[in-house]
């Protein structure tokens, strides 16, 4: 580590806090700070005297929580040197990192080279950087997006800063949705595909706004946290896994700008891209299909826009070696009838076990289609035929059982997942043709009734757009385990709008 | 306060730990987050089980610092909702801060209203906002600028969440240098425009990258840390004071984001300018002088970005009812030629004193000229001819030396302060025409000295620009309290060219 330009330093005492700071950071009194020439959120260097070990942190002044002399750290940091009672410390300042005259540099609107992004990435993944610093880069990446090529290395940079996973099978094919709609066509995807001879270590999401991710539906049925060794193997054995890609160390950095993000609810469409296609890097994806819902409710508003974002993931893909092609679907209304965990478990249960073939078990079709025909295992235009007869000859549901027994299973049939007589119905206060459901308000009430915490709350519609309703028929069924909650979805249910009838009159004035 | 649509919320007892978090955070176990529906920075409101007090807290969320059902605390929260030990509170979401929606709209380009912006600024000073979304602001801020009106709110938001001085004299004038350069022409111009008549409660700042700010150097001749009710009353007893500003509760917001902008050295000149003015603001200043100085080593290096910004503090000025004029000086040489707290009180005490009249003088009676002129004890264009009267009978000095006292004054001749036995000479290393002396790395010398918590640290040039030098000549002095210290600075001194000779041969090739 470079030392700052003639850098005087200085021995200290040790006083341990007994909590973790969870980032690279030490706590210095104003006096020992004046005497170093450093200010907060500078970097020191600390090295163990009488020791090896030496580690880089961020500095925190303080009047009152260190003494002069004293240093104060954190478990986290306790651990890495190896610190004990009275242990001591050499704190030299030392320059900032590389990385924040690259995020500066983002910040005045120039391009970021390869090695430049790169540095960021490696920096945050070392805890190098702190919120304060890591957030202007975000806000920087948000106002001027990313060009191809920073959207490319951002993606790579993303990628190799965490675990990669190799499978000596072909062809290694992969699916996304780009959030927003409920219904897990992933859980109709991968047997599909996995039954034609592809194979697909599906790495899913729990729910950060909706009822459920796949994540937390796919655990109703099976253990989701699985090690790297274990998906490998059942991946190369049977095809295929659906897991949850938060209990794996890919991407890490990925995680850690999404919770920057999350205040604002951020999401460059650049960063998006790349965190996409990072995750799909690293479990060493080449044909991906991306299903991307258009709607007023989903992420993308407008076909304009969806187009342009498809664009830009096929042309990253291409930069990466992952043959891409995006499926614009329709996202104004809900893919199935389910939301929730278990429901949607139990709905995707039943599309297998062939009890009904609807809009949901349409889409995972053509998103299947277009992997089986990247992936060389259907002719060009042959590829729905082909999922649809996998689907309905019943190989999906005896592949899915195969996914499930592998992943430590817990449930196969849909018919054991429920109890019909649990719920509270939710009536019609008009009558008419049904003109639209509200998919946001839908997962809003999923979510108040307790999802996806609560694996059996969620909200199930006995009602689809253009049927014709009568005042007082059950529009939908909310789901909880705990009273207060069911009640909070079910007044939340009766003052909203979520199901909307055609309406001729639109105002009626005195 | 708000709470979220059909929020629910849990009882959590207590677990304290023994530290200050300086911000408004509490930790929660991931399974009460989930239960809860909250993701990390999300808010809550924590009200105490059997008690009256409450308040709003960012959650960050934990796998193991907290137990479920247990919701961590810090020092500082515990002092605010006087918890126990066995306490419990009732924990339920709340809606994310108004401020974070204006932060966006910022980010996206659009104006912010007065309303938007006094938001932000107050829940910067509640520590509503997390270090993340306050860093998204100033990023924000920075890319896209301030208008005219933006720069107001800002300003008047700054001085109106603080303390305000109000002084019952009249006139109340001010001066302001946007730094860069040595030499503390405060310690002149005060004594000055105080013995005219003129009011100035004169707030300085401690250094951040020279070697000395103006609070350090009065701080050798007197106490700077005073409260309020003090400044008020000598102000209007003698004319002036130089104290510490940070040791007020003026615009306290402003030391929050300047935190936030040191380490990208942000500095957006929008926000500068409602740095200065909202402390002239809240000192109740009428009348004000800015030195500008203007040059490749100083914050403003050409002469049309100090024309834009001085136009900008003017009409700001106009909007605050601050009548504001701008000095544009030259900032490519040193004024004076001191460096450090203790040499800088020395040469300024021999200016008043009458030892001699230079550059540092010269300029501070074209700064006091100005508020004579504008606080109307001098004619228009008699100002200068006013100062340069008022200094060199003495008078200033006699003012300067009441000041002194009723600050609690240690120091009052020059004389008597520094050991001409002390220091190490830097010698030429060749013969010529002084083209220029480098302020900057004079004043990093002086840093790896120890100035300004080594107050005797510190450089002095015994030479300037224009001088004609031989080789072996001193050219300054450094000294230090500390031997390490010193010599770490005396290397630093020997290794750069700190004094440019003209060069008539560039390069000398084979």
């Amino acid at each position: 580590m470079k030392k700052m330009d003639s850098a005087y330093s200085q021995i200290m005492a040790i006083k341990q806090f007994d909590i973790e700071a969870r980032k690279m950071v030490c706590v210095m009194n104003q006096v020992d700070a004046i005497e170093l020439g450093i200010f907060p959120l500078d970097r020191v260097e600390l090295k163990v005297v009488g020791g090896k070990k030496s580690s880089v942190t961020v500095v925190d002044v303080t009047k009152t929580m260190v003494r002069p002399n004293e240093l104060g750290v954190f478990k986290d940091l306790t651990k890495e040197l190896s610190l004990k009672k009275g242990s001591q410390v050499q704190v030299t300042p030392v320059p900032k990192p590389a990385s924040l005259k690259y995020i500066k540099k983002k910040l005045d609107g120039h391009e970021l080279t390869d090695k430049e992004m790169r540095q960021i990435v490696e920096d945050i993944n070392k805890n190098a950087l702190s919120e304060i610093e890591a957030s202007a880069f975000i806000a920087g990446v948000y106002i001027h997006g990313y060009t191809l090529d920073e959207c490319v290395a951002m993606t790579r940079a993303l990628a190799e800063n965490g675990k990669m996973l190799k499978i000596s099978k072909r062809p290694v094919v992969d699916k996304h949705c780009i959030g927003g709609t409920n219904g897990r066509t992933t859980m109709i995807v991968v047997p599909i595909v996995a039954s034609a001879g592809c194979y697909i270590p599906k790495t899913s999401s729990r729910s950060i706004t909706s009822a459920a991710g796949t994540a937390d539906v796919m655990e109703v049925l099976a253990n989701v946290s699985i090690p790297m060794d274990r998906i490998k193997k059942i991946t190369e054995k049977i095809g295929g896994v659906i897991i949850w890609g938060g209990a794996l160390d890919l991407a890490p950095v990925d995680d850690e700008i999404i919770k920057i993000e999350h205040p604002f609810s951020l999401d460059p469409p650049g960063q998006i891209i790349a965190s996409v296609m990072a995750k799909k890097a690293s479990v060493g994806s080449k044909f991906l299909v991306i299903d991307m819902p258009v709607g007023p409710d989903v992420k993308i508003h407008s076909l304009d826009k969806a187009e342009e974002m498809a664009r830009k993931f096929i042309e990253v893909g291409k930069n990466l070696g992952i043959k891409t092609e995006v499926l614009l679907t329709d996202g104004t209304q809900p893919s199935g009838r389910a939301f929730g965990p278990l429901l949607e478990a139990k709905y995707v249960m039943q599309i297998l076990e062939g009890e009904f073939f609807d809009n949901l078990a349409q889409k995972s079709c053509e998103l299947a289609a277009v992997l089986l025909e990247l992936g060389g295992k259907a002719k060009e235009g042959k590829g729905y035929a082909m999922a649809k007869e996998i689907l309905e000859s019943g190989q999906a549901l005896k592949k899915m059982k195969e996914i499930i027994k592998a992943q430590g299973g817990k449930c196969f049939k849909s018919s054991e997942m429920i109890d019909p007589q649990m719920g509270k119905e939710v009536l019609s206060k008009e009558s008419g043709r049904i003109d639209s459901i509200n998919v946001k308000k839908c997962n809003q009430i999923a979510r108040v009734a307790g999802a996806p915490g609560d694996k059996m709350a969620g909200l199930y519609l006995f009602v689809k757009e253009g049927d014709i309703i009568k005042k007082k028929q059950p529009l939908f069924k909310i789901y909880s385990n705990n009273k207060r909650k069911l009640k909070l979805a079910t007044n939340k249910a009766n003052r909203e709008r979520v199901v909307k009838t055609e309406q001729t009159v639109i105002e009626k004035l005195p």
